[in-house]
């Protein structure tokens, strides 16, 4: 029982490199995004489809979590970022301190923002503060729209909700108004854009996004 | 980090439960399925379009494991079939003892076959025994063709794969030759079965496999 064994010891502890994180990342002037979402709900697909717009007014850095493979991350190096892996070997979400190792690997003073892609999972990734400065959830249609108040601690910790793969919409039964108006329920401060990585609408939208982001975080 | 509190302790005591709940149900003749998969992918659209024809040859039962809502059982118990909810209360995956608990509250003699849909996480639910006859796991096409490759434990303690929603094939970039060849790679002994909860497409041979896994336990 994986929850039962996250004792405040072990929050606490988070919590205290989390804070080392953020430390080092704004001191560097760093913005830092932490992404996601279901396996497949298309958070490479995002990656891949949005840094090459990206760089042309950021330098972009990537942390890729993956459970087993580094697939993820051999998509993304190949756009020519620097990506940093982190292969969690069984454990279903990044921590703090896995982050931390790799903010140690990474030459902070070469990026702007830096994109970090969590393990695929709608529960726990959403209880690891990674000392980022917003984390962004990705939810893909085709996983219906009963998610916001299935999973709502993901959507409470997420200041944007992508609502990915909307090229599918007249394939599937998923009601649009409904998923938004759960998730604005569970949170009534999140930002929620629609896109498809696959036929690129809505991608301007989150690259606006983060300028913004970086923009408000003073870089 | 969820997996490494995952002890050896923690891996014994569930095994020795799920052996207890194996004995319990084959003492009673039940039959029972862990159904695995990411959220979205249809485990309960799965249940909800097979259970009609299932109850003409079997008395079915369900075990709806969910992290906050009672939604999943509610669209299922309206088929009438009993239905015992777990609420994990944030934990990621069901264990042998939220299993056990569940089957001292069910009339074990009045059911065939035991449907039991494991939270939606791709990683944690393959490492805990259920104590059940079968476990099968449910990959949507929308998920994308690397999971087999990304989630390989899901695979290998499968003996059932579903690719769902296929009705959505023209529409995705998934290949389905790739998906299948990488799964068996895996798991050289997975059986793969094509389906559509949308459609019905496939359905057929979901419900054939039920009855055929039914007849082999001596049922």
């Amino acid at each position: 029982m994986h929850q039962v064994h996250i004792g405040e010891d072990m929050r606490d502890r988070n919590r205290e490199i989390a804070a080392e994180n953020r430390e080092m990342l704004q001191s560097r002037g760093v913005v830092s995004i932490n992404i996601m979402s279901a396996p497949g709900a298309g958070k490479t697909s995002l990656l891949v489809r949005s840094i090459p717009g990206l760089t042309e007014q950021f330098r972009i850095g990537v942390i890729e979590g993956d459970v087993q493979t580094t697939r993820d991350a051999e998509r993304v190096g190949a756009l020519g970022v620097p990506v940093f892996q982190i292969q969690t070997g069984g454990v279903c979400h990044l921590d703090a301190s896995m982050v931390h190792s790799a903010l140690h690997a990474i030459d902070l003073d070469s990026i702007d923002v830096l994109l970090i892609e969590n393990v695929g999972n709608l529960v726990c990734p959403a209880e690891f503060d990674l000392g980022v400065d917003a984390r962004v959830m990705l939810l893909s249609i085709t996983e219906g729209d009963d998610k916001p108040k299935k999973y709502p601690l993901m959507f409470t910790e997420s200041r944007l909700l992508i609502l990915n793969k909307i090229d599918l919409l007249g394939h599937v039964d998923f009601d649009l108004e409904k998923a938004k108006r759960e998730a604005a329920e569970i949170n009534p401060h999140i930002e929620i854009i629609e896109l498809s990585c696959r036929t690129g609408e809505g991608l301007d939208r989150w690259t606006g996004w983060v300028e913004r982001l970086h923009a408000k975080a003073g870089g």
